[in-house]
């Protein structure tokens, strides 16, 4: 059904499709209307005044930003009617776009910089003196030798990592980089140390895809020959400092400020991080040979321009659960305020799934989706990447609208393929066991855009419902140990790059989540990276992730007959 | 006057003066009869059984090692009168030589190797498996790296330093190494961590004498060119690895099973063993850069052959007060089963003294002796080695009879000073204010050995006499600051190799050591190194030895005008 959009102050009349997304409409009829985080309900930049209309219901992500009606994140509605908006204003920069991140107490970051004057000399060792004076528990070795360059000069800065100095330099140095490592991305976050403050971010294919898409893969190769695992960490080492390299020449700083790393990813990632071989998870039990923390100068990791920066590399749980769904945990947790009973879902080829008991345990379990949700096994699928479609609408009159990144539709991304699916259960194209129905069973396909080839088969059906299987049957298991039912939940965080250009109430319709209220889904994008600068930000918090490492229980996927039933039934679209 | 001794079960008779030693006496007469410590008390195996006669008093060491009447060790005694004496035995193998160790429960070494065998994968994490397996707090990274390259194997061993694991290897890594870096020697000792023995001990010259005797002219140089504190620092490396080498190979073990270093020395040489600069030591306040413990893998060391051992240099106190100062005073404590009112003396060129209080605590000083005792500016002087004489005897007709190390006479070491002083005042040839008397006042010198021109000047008395005043200024200051008079002293430990050769009557007729009887005080050498082997095998006495270096009240050596007085009261030999 058509609907009108009347936007003030502008008086512009749009014409639009019911159900569709308020941004968009907005988007395409005010030029310098602009998405500053691409309209994944990040920034709360797109806020709009609703003075008359339905729209869909408030979303977590509004709720996060303290968004209250008549006000609107535009990204985040609907429209149901004919409505009449105003716009706050247009034309604002362009956020840092990964994710949502919580306001934390700034206070003991987890490296800074002190100023040591030395007027006269102290009547006792210099390093004691230093100690007292800057209120540390110790000095490394490597710091005293440079404090044996630069004593003479009376004037210089100690670098502080938690509660040891491990650097006295000429300059302060006060800059921190978080990183990501995906299988698919590395992410990179460079945090002012003085205030906490996101200076840069960006992100970079992770040059290990020349070994292989997926973890397996790249285990294969390791198996192969273990060359090859030194070969991908030093791709990635290397990949980090030219992401770090990026990132201070966007903000004019050195590279030498630069003093603290803290790095998160599966653990699979986070074995070739630390060159240590990765195979065991390639095989029953999957357990890796390495879990606990490690930190130390950048030059054990092998960096070269971050040789002298201390890199913490938080524990990983088992083989599935790795310090990146800690990030996540760590995140969710924060936005949650502590409540309990909240289901935190990072959604990959490995989907990680947590949950907080009302005992206040952590529970996580992961899913094996598979590459579905990523584009593989897909006709038309493609990665979240340029020429992506995240977003399908059908018409009352059968005709299709999408919305894609860039220039030039390609494909359908994860969210695009949720999207379409939850479209064609709503307008009947398939019914809830994924068969097409009335005339699409004939061609057993439903085009997106016929010109351009753009396709959903019945088979892309079958994939996508395996992959929702894998996920729901992992969040209904932990509702389960915990003896919880969807209803009990107060709230789902919806994490990974992935998760953060779905429409919520798509990934409601298909089953992909609980089913529980929209405004109780918080989409919080690459969570995991957020944790990473977390931790960076506050000791606490390192400590924090620390103890989550210890104390989660891992649920083992279940195996066997039980659960092939069990996973059978979660195939329903539902 | 001339004695008899009679050896049993040889029944040698054998001629000797009154006054004479009588491991001495012995030694010339019965061939075999070997001193296996060099008769300085430490190895307690030239015991004999006095069946008649009268001998000098039972000295400490002989308590040390539970001798009592009618045995005695043949080199603490002197002869009074004609005896009659029987050999336990003769012809035992050489012990080892540098000084007395305690022996204490052997438990928890520093260093530790376990065997790990992997049956069936775990299913956890392997680190985490391995750390409860053998109850460790954690593993380095660079471990880890390791055991990425061994798991496979599923036998090997984990090598645990303290409580962490710091490397796995196939074979177990049992061999401590114990050094004493000192100005002029660096002491090495090898000890098997298996069960606590010390399987090699050696020393050579500090290789850093090209740039300077004593430590003033070596951070002189220093102080003209950075480079030379590199230059020193890496032939003290070098060194120590030689010395290993020289270990490994004369016991049969290899140079890789040496898992763990501790290294004791002066504050001075512990700076240039760390590459950190020693020049603050050399000016007022006279205080280290860094005085804090340091621990790491040999390679952050610059060890080449010893990189993977994991290296502990114990802190420094003060700049005068060093790591080898608390080995001293952890070795004497231990031998003193923690008695208070001890007095520890390690005599050298900077003579450090330490005061056990009533109420536990540690009071520690220095002296600033000068090289006097160590045959500097002395005309007739050498160091303690070959061919020095260490022990002077005046016969009532004036004879003078000597011991001396070697096989040819060269000159007086600075026990052999002490002992030619004490018998010039026992025999009226000097009075107790260091002047000729009688016939010797004419010439103004003595000679020991008339051929060899073995002499000593008015000017060589003076010169022992301001560094015996400097010693008893130390000590007399520390019983002044305790409250307490020499009587109340319950011991008096004597440390250094210097120490080593030292007869005890001698250092008390001429007022070195405070006035208490000879069996109370403890020749116990070089108490430093002891001290690094006792740290190797023990995790308690590393932890002693910290608190020890943070609890110390360190009593700064006087200045001024009343010390000048106080110091030229100290001149008089008595
Ligand atoms: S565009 Fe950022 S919240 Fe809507
Ligand atoms: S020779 Fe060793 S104690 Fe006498």
């Amino acid at each position: 059904m058509k609907v009108k959009v009347r936007i003030l102050p502008y008086n512009i009349e749009a014409e639009a499709e019911e159900g569709e997304n308020l941004a968009d409409i907005i988007a395409r009829s005010v030029s310098g209307f602009v998405l500053p985080c691409g309209g994944r309900g990040f920034c709360g930049l797109c806020k709009v005044k609703v003075i008359d209309g339905r729209l869909t219901n408030l979303t977590g992500n509004e709720k996060l930003h303290g968004i209250e009606p008549p006000f609107r994140l535009a990204c985040q509605a609907r429209v149901l009617s004919d409505v009449v908006v105003e716009l706050e204003g247009v034309g604002r920069l362009r956020a840092l776009a990964s994710g949502i991140e919580p306001r934390i107490e700034y206070k003991y970051p987890l490296s800074s910089s002190k100023l040591i004057s030395i007027d006269g000399r102290p009547h006792q060792p210099l390093d004691k003196w230093i100690i007292r004076k800057v209120d540390t528990k110790g000095v490394t070795f490597n710091a005293l030798k440079k404090l044996s360059l630069l004593w003479e000069k009376g004037t210089f800065y100690s670098v502080i990592f938690e509660d040891k100095i491990v650097d006295f330099s000429e300059k302060p140095r006060e800059l921190g980089l978080a990183i990501d490592v995906g299988t698919t991305k590395i992410a990179a976050y460079l945090v002012d140390l003085a205030n906490g403050r996101t200076l840069w971010e960006s992100y970079i294919l992770n040059p290990q895809s020349v070994y292989g898409d997926d973890v397996i893969t790249r285990i294969t190769k390791v198996l192969e020959n273990k060359e090859n695992l030194s070969k991908m960490h030093r791709m990635t080492i290397r990949a980090i400092e030219g992401l770090c390299r990026d990132g201070c020449k966007a903000v004019g700083r050195s590279v030498e400020e630069v003093s603290c790393v803290v790095a998160v990813g599966n653990t699979v990632m986070m074995s070739i991080f630390l060159e240590v071989d990765p195979t065991p998870l390639g095989k029953y039990p999957f357990e890796p040979l390495i879990s606990d923390s490690c930190e130390g100068y950048g030059s054990e990791f092998d960096f070269k321009a971050l040789g002298d920066s201390w890199v913490y590399v938080p524990p990983s749980v088992s083989g599935y659960i790795g310090s990146d769904a800690l990030g996540d945990i760590l995140t969710a947790r924060i936005l949650s305020k502590g409540m309990r009973r909240t289901l935190i879902i990072d959604i990959g080829t490995n989907t990680e799934v947590a949950l907080i008991t009302d005992s206040d345990d952590i529970l996580a379990t992961s899913a094996p989706a598979g590459p579905a949700l990523e584009g593989g096994y897909i006709s038309s699928g493609v990665r979240a990447m340029e020429g992506a479609i995240y977003r399908v609408r059908i018409t009352d009159y059968g005709k299709v609208l999408y919305s894609y990144y860039g220039d030039r539709p390609i494909g359908l991304s994860g969210s695009g393929l949720i999207s379409l699916i939850a479209e064609m259960l709503r307008k009947g194209v398939i019914n809830k066991y994924g068969r097409f129905m009335g005339e699409h069973r004939k061609e057993n396909k439903f085009y997106v855009d016929p010109k351009r080839n753009i396709v959903v088969t019945q088979n892309d059906i079958r994939e996508f419902q395996k992959a929702k299987a894998a996920i729901s049957s992992a969040w209904k298991t932990l509702l389960k140990v915990a003896g919880l039912t969807p209803n009990d939940l107060t709230a789902v965080y919806v994490c990974g790059s992935f998760g953060s250009s779905l429409d919520v109430s798509d990934a409601l319709e298909v089953g992909l989540l609980p089913p529980i209220h929209t405004n109780k889904v918080y989409v919080i994008g690459n969570a995991a990276g957020t944790g990473a600068k977390l931790i960076l930000k506050s000791r606490k918090l390192k400590e924090e992730v620390e103890r989550m490492a210890r104390e989660i229980k891992v649920i083992r996927p279940a195996e066997g007959k039980e659960y092939m039933k069990f996973w059978v039934k979660n195939l329903v679209l539902q």
